[in-house]
């Protein structure tokens, strides 16, 4: 199994994806290709005496930011250490594909450098979201602002093979995302997607309200791109706004600022995990070979565990279940 | 003034609204039609000792209930509470409507019986949202599903002249929901709107992220209203999802759990505050007389309230500014 690693992606890179590599070949005794400035990445290794048993460099002189156009990795950034890790990964050189950097550029290279399993539309890009009991999926989060309602039902497919393969879910529950349960709610979209979703052989659940949704109501809420963007960040900021409310209760008196002092540190946890919006990065669903977005602000360890979902994206035959899904039609 | 209540509307009515009623004449000596079964006000109000100095009544025998569709406040339900109370505004018995009941049939009647301004492509509702500092309005959150990029740019004139008019906002700042802060964001919809707020007269802060959106960094972001509603209804899930994730922090040990004790109260209010995602009400706008939504859950504190802002909505020439605005088109 060999992994090819966007080594300046994300705002902890290099040095955190360096040592978050090491650590994935460590545990996992998986073979690491880092993409970017050879010179930068050796330094990097032994500044920090970080050790790979068995290390490759693919060198790549540039670097795609988050202000650089998305589509510039197809032209004036092709030599970005992003644009040189897709190009690995289409070579056959690598099983999947992680990058912390640009999620543009990341859909953008999986869609046009990696290319689409025949059948699938669009490819689409995927968030794992915290819940109080655990995580859910919301798909799209933004690789499609404009969706056809058989677009989504496609994500409902891809969502639901990966969450199967990849996090060993039995038949997962899908969700649409509406603004109402009854199945005449929303847009044309949303009704349209209703009677395919209902006639597919999902598990499909029905419409999911947003009031509902950041309980984890389901396994995987879909959504167009622009709604999914919204309510992810949304979900984030209002998190992030309800903690800014609360200083103020903490501040109140002596007693309320002793309290606080017990319950930091269960507060941060809680604030970190909301903070993130996102557990640990997710898929990009629909590209002919495995495509994983980690989180942009992974640190090392995080950094270790999207190789390990990439991984198990690669060996658990995700690619080869939603192709088996778009052949036989009946099945979509 | 006269204000015409529904009440029959809300999940506490009639002692409620009624209440909330009495204590509104008597502090802002409004008159107040109350609209429903008489016969249930009469003996409502005789046995809780209600007092009201000069109180109408107009009689319904019917009620319409969240489960009714909206549209049948025009056949089936025309004699309910609600639709009884729109015909005493249209006909001119009152100078503003105030309801806690259904809010699609709120718009329903707003739209077919109260009738839109000239110019005015679709009424649309409000909400105010809770912030840290303050709270913020939202438009439109509901009534129109679909919108064409004209229609956004009316619903930031109608908030505008309702912020300045009732909430005395001088030139009230309005920004347009959307997945990034550049001006070619978003779908179509978001692209089209940007252009037209951009060359308007209103105060245009451009695009808005929902990361920032609970913040309130402005008076009034306009968006479709389904987005609107996924985005209203997500900020108080969220809410409460937090809230539930906090619960394990304070029952982790005896020190925290002592300190719950301290913090109980104040954590109360936050999650009071942002349980109702709403602060007191919002203006239907675009109608051709003022019509309140209430708060479903309105107590008799909240619904008068609501009546103040009615009041305040009838008094201060909303509907003329907004029938000023569309009859000079340059100001749009």
């Amino acid at each position: 199994m060999k992994i090819v690693v966007d080594a300046f992606g994300g705002d902890n890179a290099p040095l955190e994806i360096i040592k978050g590599s090491a650590l994935a070949e460590k545990e996992y005794g998986v073979n690491i290709i880092l993409c970017g400035n050879e010179e930068v990445i050796k330094k990097c290794i032994e500044e920090n005496n970080i050790h790979f048993d068995n290390l490759q460099i693919a060198h790549a002189p540039d670097v795609i930011s988050m202000e650089d156009e998305p589509t510039s990795l197809l032209k004036a950034k092709k030599n970005s250490s992003m644009a040189v890790a897709f190009n690995e990964l289409s070579k056959g050189n690598a099983d999947a594909f992680v990058s912390a950097g640009s999620t543009g550029a990341v859909v953008v290279g999986g869609t046009f450098l990696v290319k689409r399993i025949k059948g699938v539309k669009r490819p689409a890009l995927a968030a794992m979201i915290p819940s109080p009991d655990s995580h859910f999926m919301m798909m799209d989060i933004g690789a499609n602002s404009e969706c056809r309602p058989e677009m989504l039902l496609q994500f409902g497919v891809m969502a639901s093979a990966y969450l199967e393969r990849v996090e060993g879910i039995k038949n997962p529950t899908i969700g649409l995302l509406n603004i109402g349960t009854e199945e005449t709610k929303g847009t044309q979209l949303q009704q349209e997607a209703y009677e395919l979703f209902k006639n597919s052989n999902l598990n499909f659940i029905g419409n999911v309200e947003s009031r509902e949704l950041p309980f984890g109501v389901c396994n995987a809420v879909i959504t167009d791109g622009y709604t999914g963007n919204i309510a992810l960040k949304l979900i984030e900021g209002t998190a992030l706004a309800l903690f800014s409310m609360l200083k103020p209760v903490f501040l109140n008196n002596l007693l309320t600022k002793l309290s606080y002092i017990f319950l930091k540190k269960g507060l941060r946890g809680v604030k970190n995990k909301m903070n993130a919006s996102e557990v640990g990065g997710a898929p990009l669903l629909g590209t002919r070979k495995p495509v994983f977005k980690a989180h942009g602000n992974s640190d090392a360890f995080a950094f270790k565990n999207a190789i390990h979902k990439a991984m198990l994206f690669a060996q658990n035959d995700v690619i080869s279940t939603i192709e088996n899904s778009f052949a036989e039609k009946e099945n979509v």
